[in-house]
């Protein structure tokens, strides 16, 4: 690690001819608002924070701290949940707070250009006029910058993708101020390297998104949701494996284990009870495919012997069952109240999620640990939700959570599945990527020789 | 360029060490018939063919290749289109065309491992029993490891997405003998850098792929065709923008010009009319969702001014309509049997296919160059197929399409949209890309940093 330098008068003097005063402040509150997402891990407060309003600021900005030796680490609102934003080293903090317009909407391409820091609800809310919407959500309202340099998915990941998925292009500000675009708004591409998703997912490390350019699909007419309770894990992920298999491209297929389904009961009561619960949502063109789509899931489920079923085409009883698996985090938060909360994420081919989550369910056996699980079944995506009371507790769910990322990655899975690298999950990055490791860090070094990039992330 | 070593006896000697006598050949005839892919560009025979049998085999090879600078291109069965597996520079031509082993079968997790040298109609093939398929098909039966070194995609990506949407893990061999996993047998990924979509579409300049985890998709239980012409390409386009609005999601939405439809109805008799046509196809897991998704195709159509609709949910007459969509190129050399064509690739956005077939129309009038045109329409993909008897109508017809890649670049689109650039489109690199080809070489430089790697192909 190169050693950096300090923000000094003088660097905090060409910011603000970069910028300009007004976007410009080392006062406390800014900084420390700014010091921790919502992960567990520990808060560090950049020196000073740069909000860029153009991308020549962005690039301008990261030219300066690249001479000068100065960390930079963007900020788009915090919502990360694995530390991708704490400014680990200081230095500067980049914030694209100011920069959310919408630059363009390709309505007949299903596209749309933005800046880095619109939410992606903010752009949904947008497009609602054009019938069109970006189809990733990570549930909070992450920005748009912020969502592709961690690769976030989300629960409509099973059928759209995840924000990797759904980008054509963008402009991004390397470390040396050099701003290039990446991919192409032509939805086939196969002209050189993939710079775009070598870009995604690299949380600020090789580079920062100035822009976007990303793909939409229409707001579906017709749209159901089935919520069917399962006497074990198994039968639960066996229907998984047949919906997915039935050709019906389920939009939302989760997971919510016996403990959480009695809690969103007893919060919201929607019907559940307390056994391994799948929700899930299917969108079609017409209604006919609708209603028949969930004669084909009903059937899937009886046979996969479901203790109860409900399904729903009507709106307003589709929303009802679905705000309980939005809202389940603060439900569970409101029902301990005295507790606070970190939600993991590990991931791993379907047919090894029972086994994951027979080894979860071992642990919390093993272990005086208070966890909830939850998780994206139609992509194996598992969060386990610790709750803490003490740093002994927590200490503790951090190492059941380290038993539970590498029982995965032995089932062939991945350490992080949407949340990304970021402090928490570097540590397994050798276990998981192997050799792989040392090719990404050549690359680091080639795009970011100075190690200015949001430095302390993904290596461990 | 680095200066590259000439293949010795005693070279000869250590690749035979490696590989062992029945899995290498200096001999013409085998040299000759590797010497150029089905593109229009010149043959080059490397001077050795090695086959390897595992992955150890190629890694192997690379080593001593790296430690003596001798070029190394990789051969799948010469399928390409752009000159991708010509040996420019000579050397050790590494053919897969043994590795056909199909490795394991994850029929829960809707995956199957592969060795790279199985064409992808072969390995669909085996993969019915499980009811289930690879979706990418670019028409030839392509190898795997070809597929994913080019990024191939072909007429079902408008639903299934191309080559690089359905890979999730490969073993690579780099090009100094280092075997890598990139990427995670997990359908959800965010931990660290995409070196599998790095490693996708790199045409074999950074490394070798010995093995492949493809993502399967369920074979469709309904499917159905929709042929319909237009009195305009203009009415074609709104119509292609229309049905991707409806969310049918078609599985295939091609474009054939007027001219070319006169031929395919001469040789097939399938009702077309020599205007601009749409060919659809469309799955479903339920007969009533394919029938409402049909009645809604053909008020699209209707309200567009289609001047013929012929929809077919029957299998038979289905695959008919389609034979002539899919022999379309050996039905034009048939019709023309003194030419010889040439297959040319780009793709735009959508809105601007209308602008880019009116510039090749353009081009056609002003020119007295023979052309045709077909496109895989719901992605903006164009091949434009010219057809020459002399070395001068040749060079007219490069001339020609080097105006349509410029004309594609600036209306926002690709030099290449699926055939890769190998030799063709290297000269387009810098219009496209800009200053991010700096980026792609000093990527180049850091995994190959003596050249080895498939010299010739991508830079200019």
């Amino acid at each position: 690690m190169t050693a950096f330098n300090a923000v000094t008068p003088h660097i905090i003097d060409q910011l603000t001819r970069i910028v300009g005063a007004d976007n410009i402040s080392t006062a406390s509150a800014e900084r420390e608002l700014r010091a921790v997402d919502e992960s567990h891990h520990a808060p560090h407060a950049p020196d000073v924070i740069v909000w860029a309003r153009t991308a020549e600021h962005v690039s301008a900005t990261l030219k300066l701290a690249n001479d000068a030796r100065i960390p930079v680490t963007a900020w788009g609102v915090g919502t990360g949940l694995e530390g991708n934003a704490i400014a680990q080293f200081g230095g500067i903090m980049l914030s694209l707070e100011k920069m959310t317009r919408i630059t363009e909407v390709h309505a007949d391409d299903f596209q749309v250009t933005v800046e880095p820091g619109i939410g992606h609800k903010d752009l949904n809310a947008e497009l609602a006029r054009y019938g069109l919407f970006f189809a990733p959500d990570p549930g909070a309202n992450a920005t748009i910058g912020g969502m592709l340099a961690n690769n976030a998915a989300g629960i409509r990941t099973v059928k759209y993708g995840a924000s990797k998925d759904n980008v054509l292009k963008m402009q991004v500000a390397l470390a040396d101020g050099r701003l290039i675009n990446v991919g192409s708004r032509s939805i086939k591409q196969s002209s050189g390297y993939d710079l775009l998703h070598l870009i995604v997912g690299s949380e600020g490390t090789l580079g920062i998104i100035t822009s976007a350019t990303l793909k939409l699909v229409p707001v579906p007419m017709y749209q159901s949701a089935v919520v069917a309770a399962f006497p074990s894990v198994e039968a639960a992920i066996e229907t998984v494996v047949a919906v997915r298999g039935s050709g019906l491209e389920p939009a939302a297929l989760e997971f919510i284990d016996a403990e959480h389904c009695a809690l969103l009961q007893a919060a919201e009561n929607v019907g559940l009870t307390p056994h391994p619960t799948l929700f899930m949502e299917f969108h079609s063109a017409s209604d006919a495919g609708l209603q028949e789509g969930l004669v084909i899931v009903r059937e899937i489920c009886e046979e996969m012997g479901a203790s109860s079923i409900h399904a729903t085409t009507d709106n307003t009883e589709r929303q009802k069952l679905w705000r309980a698996r939005h809202h389940s985090l603060e439900i569970l938060k409101r029902a301990y109240p005295q507790k606070k909360f970190c939600v993991m994420d590990v991931s791993v081919p379907i047919s090894q999620y029972p086994a994951l989550i027979d080894y979860v369910e071992q642990i919390k056996a093993e272990n005086d640990v208070f966890l909830t699980l939850i998780g994206h079944a139609g992509d194996g995506n598992v969060h386990v939700e610790f709750g803490y009371e003490t740093p002994e507790q927590f200490e503790l769910a951090l190492a059941c959570d380290r038993l539970i990322v590498q029982r995965a990655i032995a089932l062939g899975g991945t350490a992080t599945g949407e949340h990304g690298v970021g402090l928490g999950k570097a540590e397994f990055m050798p276990l998981e990527h192997g050799e792989a490791l040392d090719v990404m860090r050549a690359i680091k070094r080639t795009l970011d020789p100075n190690g200015i990039l949001n430095p302390g992330k993904i290596f461990p």
